[in-house]
């Protein structure tokens, strides 16, 4: 293991706000590494492919997922009434 | 909306299998769209950049985000130490 490795984490500001399911593209979940000694958890929207990054020790992860799941169960109990 | 619109999911399979973090590249979770009506949740995998498609029903999930936690919480634990 080289001494001098450099650190290269994604995210530089990690926001706390919550963040709307429904505008958000895709969600990712980055487990800490030797590139980055951290987890990290970038969130990127829908609008401009702009890409926050959250704190992935508040709940945010869990509602997000959560709303998720839910809009989910909603979304295919809708397809199986137009089947 | 177009009627003859597409779906384009990710995912044709996916596994129940629990994913060992170690070998965790990324997580991403994908939210239910009109391009596809299912949240998915790929994992990638560090070794070959193999992608697994997981339920995100499952507790996989949350225990994954537990295991990067943990694992974070002891990474800064220690680097605290060295510096």
């Amino acid at each position: 293991v080289p001494v001098s490795r450099t650190t290269r984490c994604m995210c530089i500001k990690i926001s706390n706000q919550p963040v709307n399911t429904r505008s958000l593209e895709k969600l990712e979940v980055i487990p800490a590494s030797q590139s980055c000694p951290r987890v990290e958890i970038i969130a990127t929207m829908k609008k401009n492919g702009e890409k926050t990054c959250l704190n992935p020790d508040s709940k945010v992860i869990n509602n997000i997922l959560k709303a998720m799941r839910k809009k989910r169960s909603k979304r295919s109990s809708r397809t199986q009434r137009e089947a």
